[in-house]
């Protein structure tokens, strides 16, 4: 079993390890929940400072020329098309991923009229499960939001399947599905394959385009560290681009929005994607956390993250047996996204003792402790402290105190 | 005619003027574009910067608890409704315009279930119109949208109508609907009322429970100075909220977002309307600019508003008679909102001959000149030195040149 010593070595000989400095974490922690909120990038501050000072304060309206921030949201959108293996002019940034959820969800139906049927995932990350079934609601009732396991995907894909709506990584088991894998499978039904990258962008090598995927969404604040509620992007294959349509018909996703036309016309592609103003703070911010990630070779992040994991679940595999944590994510590397869960019948109290160690991660109902890990700015021996905080915990029943199991308003 | 000495004497009599000293204004600049962009608050930059480096680099995802993150929709919302008569839990913070625009106009059409049209104007802003036409032809096309113009507002009020979608002040022009009066009319007609506040809140008195008003949407980056592209706002009023279904179902406007339950509940009322993460460093940025507005007394930002624009027209009506110069805001007091617009043949060049020389305004299509006027940060000798600027530019033909004439991306 390896040794703190043996973790120490891997940071030395860690190619990413410079990463971490380029990031601005406080002190006494170790921070595995950067797939709920990702760190502060050291650049972003200063960014952020002269956007507000320079450009909106000094610029003011004369910055959406001089400084393009009209263009911000496809720079930024083609940027991170560059982790996610898609094209150029195929990834915006708009909105909240939920919003974006209900533009591509929208737009798959207005391409598939024939079929009623959405098939998604019951473990699924709640708002792609809440979108489909207001936007079904709304369109009266004719659609039906169908919901499988990984094992009863297949059998769920008949002729009238409209859209495969699913999370790349699951939020709470960091279970990953075989992208190519699925999106032939759901071609070959004949629905369109919407993606939810909430936990993949920025965290290993996703494949868009290689995948022949149809429609993608992802989240700005996760492996992004794009900042607190940072916007999020949408994905439209190219194409579909010609026959994509987005029933949020917003001035700026207008063809000439400055012809300020009262009939819309929608701007071609993705383009119509953009609805309102776009937030120009949070893209400046969201821009910094990007441009981080683009430095990085996501194979080596990917290699990095599975050999964080690793080590700690042997670790814990070890310290913990026969102690009341299972572990809750895939034990295989090739179904495994960059997080370990555990379930434990006492999971939130054990996260509380955790935190209160410094060792932050979150908890998922009903029972899961959900640690993520973010290769750009973990280090080895941060894992293996993690691990032996963990192990005395849990045999300590350090968890075991009620000032622990009182509930925070957000868990 | 007012001299530029009796300007200066107004100023110094003025009991706003004090505000001017709590923006970053650029030199040499007369910033006619609040109503487009507002002016960066000098408390913006230290509090961004505290978000940033302590709330989100130091506190990271316990920032969303100890920080207050998760209420401050609401508590930004409610700042929001002090200046526009709405009461607590009335007003959130959400998204953009044109998303809240959606939210609420498919909420009114649920709410009259056996209506088919949605009233509004022709000269309304396009993306109000927009998120009508493209919500309408999600909705299979049974309803209609029904254009009218202020004339023909009373006409067009029939048994059919479930929504009136008014701008309260017009973008172009600046005219202002008598907001109780029009409420009243599409209730009696048995319609509900949709007010968008973009270029009324914080820039005159605004009583949307006192005109019991339905439903309403506004801008946080025009007179709030919420900074570009800063999150827009809605409200619903209390006596609808028990029944108000918003079809944006995102994972916080559950009832219980951290059950992550796979069955969308809605939390009550206006709670509903939340979406996705709410953009946290906006959200700040924000604040700071609605707690500016709400140190002043909407009453004295009105009349020192009117006293500005009476100002402007009177000195524009003596230099610039004859010279293709229309006035194209209403000349009565009571009719016009906190903005001067002009109509000239050449409407585009002559402003940019006025951000030559320092009178930043904007141009809207076909042919307006639009100068909108911020109370707190813009001083009477301001607009005597924009209107002795404008006249010189007329009288002088200094927007007939090539370069002038070429348009910018933004215009």
């Amino acid at each position: 079993m390896m040794t703190r010593d043996e973790a120490l070595a891997l940071d030395r000989a860690d190619a990413l390890a410079a990463f971490r400095a380029r990031f601005a974490l406080p002190d006494g922690v170790v921070y595995l929940d950067g797939n709920s909120l990702g760190a502060l990038p050291k650049a972003t501050p200063a960014r952020l400072a002269a956007v507000i000072a320079q450009e909106w304060g000094d610029g003011l309206i004369r910055s959406w020329n001089r400084h393009g921030w009209i263009d911000l949201p496809r720079r930024v959108g083609d940027k991170i098309g560059r982790l996610i293996g898609a094209r150029p002019g195929e990834v915006m940034v708009a909105d909240s991923t939920s919003v974006n959820l209900f533009k591509l969800i929208a737009a798959a139906l207005r391409l598939r009229p024939d079929r009623r049927v959405i098939v998604s995932e019951r473990e699924n990350f709640p708002t792609d499960l809440y979108v489909a079934q207001g936007l079904i609601e709304l369109l009266g009732g004719r659609h039906e939001l169908r919901l499988v396991t990984p094992n009863t995907l297949d059998a769920a894909l008949d002729d009238e399947v409209a859209l495969v709506l699913l999370t790349h990584v699951n939020y709470r088991s960091g279970r990953m599905h075989d992208m190519a894998a699925v999106t032939r499978r759901a071609h070959e039904s004949g629905a369109l394959m919407l993606w939810d990258l909430a936990h993949s962008a920025g965290a290993l090598p996703v494949d868009l385009a290689g995948s022949d995927a149809d429609l993608a969404v992802g989240c700005g604040y996760k492996y992004l560290n794009g900042g607190p509620g940072a916007p999020a992007f949408l994905y439209v294959a190219q194409r579909l681009q010609d026959s994509f349509r987005s029933p949020l018909t917003g001035w700026l996703g207008h063809a000439a929005p400055f012809d300020f036309d009262p009939l819309y016309r929608p701007a071609p592609g993705i383009a119509s994607a953009i609805v309102g103003t776009p937030p120009i703070l949070s893209l400046a911010a969201l821009e910094i956390g990007v441009d981080l990630a683009l430095e990085a070779d996501m194979a080596a992040v990917r290699r990095k993250s599975l050999a964080l994991s690793r080590l700690f679940i042997d670790l814990v595999a070890q310290d913990c047996a026969g102690l009341g944590l299972a572990l809750a994510s895939p034990a295989r590397d090739e179904e495994r996204g960059s997080q370990v869960s555990y379930a434990h019948d006492e999971g939130y109290a054990v996260m509380q003792a955790l935190i209160a160690r410094g060792v932050i991660g979150d908890f998922r109902q009903p029972d899961i402790i959900r640690l993520g890990l973010t290769p750009l700015y973990l280090r080895f021996v941060d894992l293996w402290n993690a691990a032996e905080i963990l192990a005395d915990i849990i045999a300590t029943r350090a968890w075991d105190k009620p000032e622990l199991k009182r509930r925070a308003k957000v868990v």
